[in-house]
């Protein structure tokens, strides 16, 4: 039987701001990205999504960032490889003592934001997140982009690299994200997107934005929760793939 | 035979800018306070730090603090306890990971600055802090004054509650530190300070600043590293203090 | 005829998260108490907010905070009174920058969160939040609580100290609000805000919670923005004021 | 007569931490570039700067940065155009309080680090840059390199574009620097370091790093004062500069 890992990000408030809503999001995903602390997450909520997470079986990751709390971590920066490696093992290690003291552990780690994008193609941060991985744990998942730079050089490391897919993303007729602010790179009409879901997690396939079908061999599906009706959506992601026979459970 | 701990605070720097003398301190103490991000200590001197002192043998402990770049820490602020014991185990855990990689562990915790003087006295937040090394490791020793509440509560708690002395501050009759402000809070003369912590160190007494001699039963020594001359002194007390028949190792 | 100033907070975001309804808000208000970047308030938003209230001709005061993001400025924070000045007058400067860009000027100054409740009582602080408003500007006028240390050294200072109310909150027979925390210290029902709000304006006068009627003279009546239904409950007590013959308008 | 500017960075501590000694320097140079909080510098440190700076008659710069206190502004960041554009114009008003209430005013603006390289050819960048410039004050001089993109749209948007030369590093034939991290690119020796000064200041020429005489235009020199004997050769340069029949004053 056909299964899928379901992600998400969490716990993206900062003291009195709030963004994802973390309760609902928790009873449809089984990965919780968890903000650390550098672009969003204070340790408040780190602690109480992580007792949360553990009680609903909900495995948790370390979303690490850029230390920019300003920019949300949406900003690349062109920060020193042995800086930014220290950076992701310190949240890696934050996130730990609550996933611990909550009865479970940090179980991979998925960097965000403009760290994700930029560790697609270039080699020396994707080399550092490693590295960072590594300090905390040479043995942790690290999620990402099919073909990138990250998984590659996370398998050459000997961490387990695991691609994850956007069912609300366009892709290209070679199997790559179309990027943001080109026009119908974001897909809207939630049917469609729950479709994509289903085609991507029972056949590993998506259908191109020029109408070919491509292959996307993805281990787990990033779910959106910071957006009006992302969290219904995402819930009928879910069960569809229930109905459709793909079991949902956290990757292996 | 006497044995007494001495410790500093070290990696108080952040990004660009140096304070502690880190790499000679390290010379010198058996149990290294290192900064933890909230009031100095970015995650790369947490590394080099750990790596040191690991080499070294010198015991790493986390020195936590509120969250105040901007102050050091060297402001009371009125932080609400859960958010408290979050923000404590956060750094612990940050610092956790790069002892780890080191090869050890993080061994005590001590509270930095204002928060330092304020679990002296202030019940709910010394329970915080307890609470917050309890999140941690139920396990971890608590590095404070003697009589404070914090040491009463993590000894309430199962934790370790660990003594400190400071030769180089005066005291009063009662055994309590003369605050700083008042005249002849800091001992400067550097043979002075040397002579009080033999006596710290061999008899777990000091002269009072009223000239009586009081009990002060301290398992270790705080030395201080941030100001000119510190290092240095600090080796001659470590010398004295073996030339007396005082073994200076990390606490049991 | 009576005048009335009616305030809010705004500009309360910081980066990706938002807080305040500032576009809603500035249609009801005549003075807006924008963030300034210390509890909350990025550059941008500050930017945004200021052309907008000049626009629609509401005045532009600097809500000035401790520098605290991760606590929204609600932590009451022992900061020197020279760093405080100093601080005061960064975060009005900062201000001042986009106002001016709009054609306006910043108009008075507020306290946020703690360190609002801090001056009431604490002369030294208060002195020194006047000490900054003055380095800013030694014309500005202070909004604060009638009986404040804060406006009482504002106006020994030369400053024009401005008074406020509070329809939401209960008042005791003394005249001063009931401690947040304390049973009845919020009002909760629109209607009677509204009511308060009404006698307030006209009458200077509130029912204490023990029943009591009681003079409140303030010149400004604090609105509040951040809670659902707020900006609604905010227009129902403009427009009541107004049907009641009350002119509301920024304080002289 | 001659004459010739010397800017240097000021004001680079951040609450405990020291780094320029701004008072040495100040006694040097006749522009201060004085750092505005966002990758150094913290409110009472400007004010005590923008007070000794006016004393000594020294022309109050505003040297601003990309927000990254942990990177001290030397980590490339892609800001989006429009909030860097207010968060240039929010360090120059947090600045020009200080300056004012020390008597004057912020007299040029000057780009720090990363975003100094980056806008001497990201023409997004450089443009914001001068978007912020011109909502603090449309007449407000930009000091910056040669040739940059930033001086081009300075110029463009009608701001005095002010040159400036570095004495201690290599130029080569076209004119341009010799990048960091190529062998050479930095002069160590005070007396070359002093002559190249005087060179640059009489006669608008310096020797390239392969031995050609290469005209480079500028108003100012910079001098670092952030390293040990840095203030004494800023001391030497000036006395060789002054005793070469130079007049060592503020640009007009």
């Amino acid at each position: 039987m056909t299964s899928i890992d379901l992600n998400a990000d969490l716990g993206e408030g900062f003291g009195r701001w709030q963004l994802t809503d973390d309760e609902r999001l928790l009873s449809v995903v089984t990965s919780a990205n968890v903000a650390c602390g550098f672009h969003a997450g204070d340790a408040a909520t780190m602690r109480r999504v992580c007792e949360r997470a553990a009680e609903l079986g909900v495995r948790i990751g370390a979303q690490v960032s850029y230390r920019d709390l300003a920019g949300f971590g949406r900003r690349a920066m062109d920060v020193p490889p042995a800086e930014l490696a220290a950076e992701v093992a310190y949240q890696i290690g934050a996130l730990e003592v609550f996933a611990r003291a909550a009865g479970t552990r940090v179980s991979y780690v998925k960097p965000h934001g403009a760290l994700y994008n930029r560790v697609v193609h270039d080699a020396e941060q994707a080399c550092a997140v490693v590295d960072g991985v590594r300090l905390a744990d040479a043995s942790l998942p690290v999620l990402g982009l099919p073909g990138s730079r990250l998984l590659e050089l996370a398998a050459e490391a000997g961490l387990p690299a695991v691609t994850e897919a956007f069912a609300d993303r366009a892709y290209t007729a070679e199997g790559t994200l179309v990027p943001r602010g080109q026009e119908g790179a974001v897909v809207t009409d939630p049917e469609v997107v729950v479709e994509r879901s289903v085609g991507l997690a029972r056949l590993g396939t998506v259908t191109s934005h020029s109408g070919a079908r491509v292959d996307v061999r993805a281990r787990s599906l990033c779910l959106h929760g910071d957006t009006p009706g992302a969290v219904e959506l995402a819930r009928r992601v879910r069960e569809r793939l229930q109905e459709s026979g793909v079991r949902v459970e956290a990757f292996a």
